[in-house]
């Protein structure tokens, strides 16, 4: 089976995308599951354009990947410069990674109109800038750009700019249709000519411009390319860039190439949500393969037909790519990778105990509800804790006020009065803070440090809103994601409400009883 | 120049989209929305399962259409029943169009395990039906259901069903992906074979399931197809179906077919939006050639570009498409994209004014206090009118309280005291909420309503929540964006502040000031 080497650019191209803008943090997060997921190579910044890709590199650094190579990303020298003296190429150095991508100008209208600079010189800003690298022993993938529009401008120039990069040493010569304008049959015939004329690995970079970056990068892929470079749920400038959530199940499930490891494909669907999770942007429901309406059934007579035999209306099984069908029996779906998780709190459940059943039932209330669970696992396993009866309650809310004055009064904008029970105890306190959210969380905190010392230990990392019903827009549900770390562990939490207050309310205790849990487990353990 | 007929489905398989329910008026205003844009045909729905389809094709008899047919779609006669004395038949008659699509079983295995009919019967159903509406004067289209799994499963049966069409007298036979697992070059071969074999118009029918279905049908015209059916922004169930806003200017501009008079091309992003605006669906601002983010630019040095020739990033003019170039408001944008969105309002600047100059420091400011106007453009041109002197406040915040309470009290969880101060005159009121932003919106349009009545008209369509240095968590800055509609323009507005209702306050003081901003500039301009 044919080895196709996924190149993800999530956290680089993606980053263009209209509203994205990632923390280190964020991207941290994305790495670990492009990793799991098995992809082979992470774009992940261009430390010469954005200095601040170099504390993620040096973070990046620390980690521990099974399968991915992340790369530094950035462009040729300058013109009439020596490359040990372009300072983007020597932050591509700084940034410590052991594969690096350059871009570099194939079209020969952009090489004089916009680098204004001779043909000549673009030719040896490329060998120059691989030679250098491959001096470092980098390994190097040339992406060519507009090199679908410059070669049907100028054939042989375009093939000059592969040809500066191959007797340089590139290991990889990558096909970029910049602009996302050109057709399947195109791009068909120009990879098929490239493959013929270079004994190196070739790629293909699509924007979906035309609404077919998708089709393009498999008919690259079939006209002999191995290397094909797109984002998660098809992030990007403009239109997107190729969606490799289409594109991989495409190639590996029904044309047989070999993308990520078998066993993968299952998480596809819930790597794409969580990277939609983290870039805090709505997860596109209509997506093919991972989107929750990819394999749901409206008209009557499909629905008879999908019961009778799915293969009628589904062109594959949503099982395989992690996803589920929805029709009248949904909870079948998924029913096993529920169980993994549910048997972490009670190894003894199997799929057919009646308490699974109960928390499938629960989930699809939750769910209806507009709680998601794919980003607060830790929320989840509280609910499973509770409905397995292995959770005692740390403390109990009595009643909280919030009240925020604008403008300020004496530099406060926000108060909170709480009561809190514990046992028999009642605490109640105040506390005041920059917003009511950060108020509320003092006052939380407040209230139980002094019986729960090791809430102390709790840092929020995190904390991002999301509409649920945008027609109702102020008065429709809040979805609030908290991340919070004890500097061992990391843990993400829910909560849904018409209210911001009451949702961000929900999320800060499953925060802090998450966190009391695991300890208390831990001492558990430990006795 | 080769014509391709435009068959559109919007109406029909569009109306199978999750989240939409068109009333007969909807429908209507599609139908001219569709008529104007020069579609060949419009399926307007399926009399025989929705019997208040007949409704709306009375009501569409008497519209005066310039060049789109109506068409009636449903099912052949049933297994075992005269075609005269079949319902659903009969309904489709009772439509009183002068075109009908029938569509029938192409997949043997459909035929037997989803009809439970024998292969002949299915064959005289195909050609009973078609031979009674030909009888009848109709012009019909056959859609084969499945051809292209029947094709692969087994080739000779699907060929006898469009053989059974033909000889029945039908005007196309359109090849549908039904479950849309088909590939471009499966597409291409098999459409090329079938316009072979019969000589009839042949039409391609194609869904989204694989992300393929523009390509798809872009080659099977390449393969002979003459029609294509497909929706305006790819509405369909699961995934959507073949995306027209996509494949009409791809054939058009791209490939030099006539699919919609030339003059019409550039209603297609208003058409686009409309009917997204009547589904009451978001629009896809990512989508080619429509979407608002098309055409926009973010990244610095791809803006330099497009500045010096806009064919550098872009496939086309969006100006064909009646779309716009939009470079987005970032620090990295430079003097002179920032000057085109200022000279709309003071056109006698130029880029080495000093009042640019004030203006990007500004910007620059803001930018690093964590507002981004590339989605909240309205903020910004207040901003520049601001700094211009150009803006006379409508009215000014003296204090509010917001006061929430955990559990609520009387079901109500969130009370607003505000007092706003307009010309000489202050005016205090209060609103409850649901949630402190709801009750603050409630509280300021209250204050603000009897003085602008033009307020009423503000909905808040979608309200995003972002923290910006998640570091600090629930102390963080958060941003803000509202956006807003009154029914003939959107618009969208940022707030930033470490307090979430604070922030929710700029933006919706911003929203305000901008709807009645623009009905000051509308009604100067009027007069």
């Amino acid at each position: 089976m044919a080895r196709i080497s996924i190149y993800d650019s999530t956290l680089r191209d993606g980053a263009q995308t209209q509203g994205i803008s990632y923390s280190v943090e964020d991207k941290i997060k994305i790495v670990e599951r492009l990793d799991a997921l098995g992809v082979g190579y992470i774009e992940a910044g261009n430390p010469g354009s954005n200095p601040k890709d170099l504390e993620f590199f040096a973070r990046a650094a620390t980690l521990k990947l099974a399968s991915a190579r992340i790369i530094a990303f950035g462009a040729t020298r300058k013109a009439g410069l020596r490359v040990a003296e372009d300072a983007n190429v020597l932050s591509l150095l700084k940034a410590g990674t052991a594969a690096i991508a350059i871009f570099g100008k194939s079209w020969d209208y952009q090489v004089l109109e916009i680098l204004r600079t001779t043909l000549d010189e673009n030719l040896c800003m490329i060998g120059d800038t691989i030679r250098y690298l491959k001096q470092q022993r980098k390994e190097v993938v040339f992406d060519a750009e507009h090199f679908f529009d410059g070669y049907k401008d100028n054939l042989d120039y375009a093939m000059k700019t592969l040809a500066a990069a191959v007797d340089a040493g590139a290991d990889c010569i990558c096909l970029c249709d910049t602009n996302g304008g050109s057709f399947p049959d195109e791009i068909f015939d120009i990879t098929r000519e490239v493959r013929r004329r270079f004994d190196v690995t070739v790629g293909i970079h699509c924007h979906n411009d035309s609404e077919m970056a998708v089709a393009n990068s498999i008919r690259a892929v079939q006209a002999g390319a191995t290397q094909v470079q797109g984002t998660i749920n098809g992030l990007g400038e403009r239109c997107g860039n190729a969606n490799l959530c289409s594109i991989i199940p495409n190639l590996q499930l029904k044309l047989g190439f070999e993308c990520i490891p078998a066993e993968a494909m299952r998480h596809l669907t819930s790597v794409a949500r969580s990277v939609s999770e983290i870039a805090n942007m709505p997860h596109n429901e209509k997506a093919a393969y991972v989107g929750g309406h990819a394999f749901a059934h409206k008209g009557g007579m499909h629905i008879d037909a999908v019961v009778k035999n799915p293969i009628s209306y589904e062109h594959i099984n949503p099982d395989l790519v992690g996803n589920s069908r929805r029709v009248l029996m949904s909870e079948v779906a998924g029913r096993s990778t529920l169980l993994a998780r549910i048997n972490v709190v009670d190894p003894t459940l199997t799929k057919d105990s009646p308490e699974i059943r109960r928390i499938i039932d629960r989930l699809k209330e939750l769910e209806h509800e507009g709680y998601q669970f794919e980003a607060a696992e830790s929320s989840f396993d509280l609910v499973v804790r509770k409905m397995l009866g292995r959770y005692t309650p740390f403390f109990e809310l009595v009643e909280f006020k919030v009240i925020t004055n604008e403008p300020a009064v004496n530099d406060v904008n926000s108060s909170v009065i709480i009561k809190v029970r514990v046992g028999d105890q009642e605490v109640l306190t105040v506390a005041e803070g920059d917003g009511p959210v950060n108020a509320l969380d003092k006052a939380a905190r407040k209230a139980l440090e002094r019986l729960y010392p090791a809430i102390g230990e709790i840092r929020l990392t995190d904390y991002k809103v999301r509409v649920l019903d945008s027609d109702l827009a102020s008065a429709a549900k809040v979805r609030v994601l908290i991340e919070s770390s004890d500097g061992s562990e990391n843990w993400t939490t829910i909560g849904v409400s018409t209210d911001i207050i009451n949702a961000s309310w929900q999320a800060l205790v499953d925060s802090i009883e998450y966190k009391l849990l695991r300890d208390q487990e831990r001492t558990q353990q430990a006795a």
